[in-house]
């Protein structure tokens, strides 16, 4: 067991890692384009900011968090979503006193103790933006849009993008009551679970994923129909702005969040390809949360976006991110003059920016060869007895074969990969 | 409390982050061009893995470490450090089955329960770099010389490097014994800490920071004079290596590492800049951790750095690194038409890679004008009804004050901004 990584979580090694520098660099191309700064926030937080932040009654805070007692007997939680701890940043940090909005986007682990599945880790990782401060429908819009434009850039194709609004406290008040009066006389028929959520939070029984219960909520009173002016105008002006900008969605009245401080504005984009669990990003407009969390009333909205899931669907649409050259070059050598001045050259080319080897372990001529091989390198050059004696050698592409007489000079042989690599 | 940050933690804010994206690309840079790959490990482990790959004896495991029972009554433990995780995925995954020696590099979160104290957090951040699989000396060096070259690139000055050998478990043997008759006349007037180390771990008094105890200890009997035949070549061919790679360097017989397994070579870059907690980056060989960790018997050696101390000590250099320009332009609107053609220009310039805003807070003129430079935007464009109607408005340069008619078109706007900024 010592030896072996905790259940639900797994290691990146270095022959998938470049897929996760890449989704994580055009993320911040993306985010840097429309104006957003990054923001690193602790992996703890205080475990109330997550009662507060999350709710309650949400799944996440009633049996999923990673809380613990630190040595000096405080709670704390590590984070099982991003957004909460951007708001306490927010507020911590008095951004609501600078220039609003405030626009932030992160990279950040999460950790949700669940059953561990297909695509589904107790540590995985998230991206994420928020904006705080402004309630204009045209920041609803930009929010998708960075997520929409994020998509396009990787080359994701077949992603649904599904919109609705789940109203405000005034209205939901209301609708509440009416859901409920459905509700009550068809608990009977509905799953254990939509019965436990009857008084916490009837909402999510809408979302319920049993066939049983779907049949059962057919002409379930729904949110949409029901939103208050205000929130039924903003609605209309997110869809002018998305129209505007050519992104295409369809409205799902079905769409409510999981977390309790969501207000008018819930989106998805639903994959097709990875089965049930096809939501790559969910967010949605919050803008009771900051107050919740002890800040000013402000108003927020966000997305958060599973990197596993994304890169899952990336390899599953066959979008192949190509891995970049392990090494320039390796240099073989025989005989220990020779190893000394392969160490050398070796060191003094990868200052110089090209990325070299050569051997560590005093294997023959004929193990070097395979492992530069192994190692995928792109040029070999041997160094023995005569190279040093002659001050040359003969520099190999392995891709083609062909060999180029070079001087033993770092500088030489930098000049020569560069330009055939068409660096230069 | 709901709104602060955990005490020991703080948050990189957009502000900030840039130094981070700076150091983090440099250190990538130069462990590729060396042919390491990037491991990334859970932010957790089972907690016997530090206790075996730390050691039980050590600060870290004794009293620093955030322990908890996750929700199966597992006991898992926040890394405290990057090399057993590093270690037990090397183990994991039988990479010893594999081409050797494997060469990781990594950047991770690292949590360890102290006093909070000026640079000193409990949730700090870690570059590292971990070789496993060959015991030769050319491999030490280049771990070195990767330290050494990546503080080169960033400028850094003034940092010492310090080197030492700790012996093996063979010649240790002997020389705790001669140790231990020195210290134990000499008790009495050593420090507590150095008592409770008597037995645990002697070798670690030898590194006490005490003036008294550094008094007593003036003629204490040093490791690196009492190696076996075989630990001695090895320090040899280390220097021969370094001198080959013209690394300064001084021989240190004090450095004895904390932890339990290091063998052989011990060494630290240590800064003069910032006072006592001088060691910016400290590593060594441990060629015994891997079999203590349930793996085979395999060498291994690397380095830690500190991601906090290392941007304090180029701050305290005075070593500027560049905040990147936050936005190519800012489009003002004046009315509601305006507004919409406004988004969506911004927008179409934002997917064809130029950072664009525009407001959301229907702010007036003044007062967006007024957001733009607090935003540091380079043009801004504004669009009334009259540039509307005429299909064309002024670019300005707010550098420079300077003017340019431009048509209301993104590929124009996009080619005027490239030019001027001289990306083409």
């Amino acid at each position: 067991m010592i030896a072996k990584a905790p259940r639900g979580t797994r290691d990146v090694l270095p022959g998938e890692v470049h897929k996760w520098l890449y989704v994580e660099d055009m993320f911040r191309k993306v985010c840097r384009n429309f104006g957003y700064g990054e923001i690193r926030t602790p992996l703890f937080e205080h475990t109330e900011l997550f009662q507060r932040g999350v709710g309650e009654t949400t799944d996440i805070v009633q049996k999923e968090m990673y809380t613990f007692e630190d040595r000096g007997g405080r709670s704390i939680t590590l984070k099982p979503e991003g957004t909460a701890p951007v708001v306490r940043s927010y507020i911590d940090h008095r951004m609501y006193a600078e220039a609003q909005p405030i626009k932030l986007y992160y990279i950040t682990p999460c950790f949700r103790y669940e059953r561990p599945q297909s695509g589904r880790l107790r540590a995985f990782h998230q991206f994420g933006i928020e904006v705080l401060g402004s309630e204009e429908a045209s920041v609803d819009a930009e929010v998708i849009a960075v997520a929409a434009v994020f998509f396009e850039k990787l080359g994701l194709k077949g992603l649904e993008l599904r919109i609705n609004s789940v109203g405000c406290p005034e209205c939901r008040k209301e609708y509440n009551r009416k859901l409920k009066d459905y509700l009550r006389e068809r608990l009977p028929k509905l799953c254990q679970t939509c019965n436990t959520r009857f008084d916490l939070n009837p909402l999510r029984i809408i979302d319920c994923k049993e066939e049983g219960c779907q049949k059962v909520l057919e002409d379930v009173p729904l949110m949409l129909d029901n939103l208050c002016d205000e929130c039924s105008r903003h609605f209309d002006r997110l869809k002018q702005n998305l129209d505007l900008l050519d992104i295409e969605y369809m409205v799902d009245p079905k769409i409510v969040r999981g977390l309790d401080y969501y207000t008018k504005t819930a989106f998805e984009f639903v994959s097709k390809d990875i089965g049930a669990q096809g939501t790559v990003c969910g967010g949605g407009r919050y803008d009771g949360l900051v107050e919740e969390c002890g800040g000013p009333d402000t108003p927020g909205i966000g997305f958060g976006l599973g990197i596993e899931r994304l890169i899952l669907t990336l390899e599953s649409q066959g979008i192949d991110i190509a891995r970049p050259e392990n090494m320039d070059i390796y240099v073989v050598n025989i005989g220990e003059d020779a190893g000394s001045k392969a160490l050398e050259m070796v060191y003094r080319l990868r200052v110089s920016g090209i990325s070299a080897e050569c051997d560590h372990l005093n294997r023959s001529l004929r193990a070097q060869m395979k492992y530069a091989d192994k190692m995928n390198a792109r040029y070999t050059l041997v160094l023995g007895d005569e190279e040093i004696k002659n001050g040359s050698g003969y520099l190999k592409d392995m891709r083609t074969g062909e060999e180029l007489k070079v001087a033993l000079d770092v500088g030489e042989i930098r000049e020569t990969i560069l330009q055939k690599k068409g660096r230069n």
